[in-house]
C-alpha cells in the first residue's frame, strides 16, 4: 500500500491573522506522515505594492503581474510570508524547507500565452519535478511552497496556489496516497451560500456535475473544484475543502470529494 | 581524498548590477564539483526600506535590525534576491536551492546577548547541520543561502553573510576539501589600500599577523582576514579573496590565504 500525504494549501485569511496562522501550523505540524504546504499570497502583497508605488494593474478585471509587481510577489510571498512560515514550523519542530517552484527545479511553468489579454508574468504549470521533491521528502523535510515558480530560463512567474497544491497532489499520485486540503473561510462547500451551515459533507462527480447544472456552485467555488475533480481524475485520492480545522485532530465538518 | 566543495560569497557590488551579476552566476555555473552559492543584499534593502518607511536605526555606528527592518530583509534577501538568483542559475542549467539558514534547519543561531548594544534580531551563529546539507548537495543541488538565520523557536535573525559563508566553509570540512572563495569589488587583499595593483598573492598565518602588526589591513578587511583564519584553523582547506573572476576558467589574480 502507499504511504499517506497530505498537501495542504492555505490562503490569505489564513496569513493575514497571526493568532490564525499560528494555530493552523500547530495543526499542520502535528500531521504525522508525510506533508507538504501551498500558501498563497493575501493582501499583503497589495499593502506593500501600493507603499513602493506599484499599483495592481487590472485588465477587464483581471490582475496583470507586470516586472514591478513580480518583484513584489517575489518580496512578499517567497521572502516574507515564506520564510516566516518555515520560522514558525521550525519553532513547532516541524522541519519545514521553504520554497519557489524553482527551487531544486520542482514546478516547471511557462508564461501563459497571450490571447486577448497578455497576464505579465503569470505562468501556466507544465511538469512537476517528482523526483526532486521525493529527494526532499525522503529526508524528512517539510517542503513549503509560496505561489510562484519558473520557466527554467531565468524567470520567475506568479502561479495560482490552488493549481500549484493541485499539480503537485498529482505529480506525487504515483508515490504516495495523496489527500488535497483546500482551506478557505468556511466550513465547506455550501448548498446555500447564504448559510454557512448548510454544508455538503460528500462530493462525487456525479454529484459535482448535478451541483453544476443547479447552478449551486458560486464563482470562487468553480475553480477550486474544478481543480479539484481535474485532480482526482488524475489519480488524487482525496480532496478535502473547508476551514483549517480540517487537518486538526478532531476536525469537525467539512467537505469531501472523491470520484 | 576527499571531494572538492567550493564555497562562494558575493556582496552588494556584484548583486547591484545585473550585468555583474549574471557575469558572476555564469562563472559560477561553470563550477564542475559540488558549490554553494552565499549572498550579501546591499543597498536595494536600504531602498525598499526607505519607501515603506523604514528607516535603518543606528546606535553608536552600528546598524539596528528592528522588527520592521527585519521584515524588509526577508523581503529583499530571501525574497527577492535569493529567487531572482535562483531563477537566473536554473536558465544556466545550474540546479540552485534558495535556503534561508531557518530552510531544513540548516543554520541554527542565537539572537545577539545584549550588551552596551542591543543590536536587535541579528544573529550569531550557534551550529551547521551538515547532515541536512549533506543531502542536499548529495541530491546535485547547489544551495544558495541568503544571510538570515533563525534561533529554533519562530524568530528569523539577521547575521552577516561572511560569517554565515566560513561557519558553513567549517561545517563541511570533515566531507569535502573545502575552498572559500570572498568575492568583493577589488581583485586582492591590497599592500596599499590606494593602489589597486599592489595585491598580495599569498598570505599565511605568520605573514597575517605581520600585516596586522604593521597595520597595513584596512578597517573593512579586517574582519574578512579574522573570519577566513579562524575558518582555515577549523579545517578549510583553502581561502580565496578577489573580484568574481576568481572563480572564471581563466581567473587572473587574486589573493589566496593558507595556514
Amino acid at each position: 500500500m502507499k504511504p499517506e500525504l497530505a498537501i495542504v494549501k492555505i490562503g490569505g485569511n489564513v496569513i493575514e491573522d497571526p493568532a490564525e496562522l499560528q494555530r493552523f501550523l500547530r495543526h499542520f505540524s502535528g500531521i504525522q506522515h508525510p506533508k507538504i504546504l501551498v500558501h498563497g499570497g493575501g493582501k499583503r502583497a497589495t499593502e506593500v505594492g501600493k507603499k513602493l508605488g506599484v499599483e495592481a494593474r487590472m485588465v477587464a478585471g483581471r490582475r496583470i503581474t507586470d516586472t514591478a509587481s513580480l518583484d513584489v510577489a517575489l518580496m512578499v510571498y517567497a521572502g516574507l510570508v515564506n520564510k516566516k512560515i518555515v520560522g514558525q514550523l521550525q519553532g513547532l519542530g516541524c522541519n519545514a524547507i521553504g520554497l519557489s517552484g524553482a527551487d531544486a527545479n520542482i514546478i516547471q511553468a511557462c508564461k501563459r500565452p497571450v490571447s486577448d489579454i497578455d497576464y505579465g508574468w503569470v505562468g501556466d504549470i507544465e511538469g512537476i519535478n517528482s523526483k526532486a521533491l521525493m529527494s526532499l521528502i525522503s529526508a524528512e523535510l517539510v517542503p513549503a511552497f509560496c505561489a510562484i515558480t519558473h520557466d527554467q530560463k531565468g524567470q520567475m512567474l506568479n502561479t495560482n496556489a490552488d493549481t500549484i497544491a493541485s499539480e503537485l497532489a498529482i505529480g506525487l499520485g504515483e508515490q504516495f496516497k495523496v489527500t488535497l486540503y483546500y482551506c478557505f473561510e468556511k466550513q465547506g462547500v455550501l448548498r446555500d451560500k447564504d448559510d454557512d451551515h448548510s454544508i455538503i459533507p460528500n462530493i462525487n462527480l456525479e454529484g459535482y456535475q448535478q451541483l453544476l447544472a443547479d447552478q449551486i456552485i458560486s464563482d470562487g467555488m468553480l475553480p477550486k473544484l474544478a481543480n479539484s475533480f481535474r485532480a482526482l481524475q488524475a489519480g488524487v485520492s482525496r480532496v478535502c475543502i473547508g476551514s483549517t480545522d480540517m487537518i486538526a485532530s478532531n476536525p469537525g465538518r467539512y467537505t469531501i470529494l472523491s470520484l
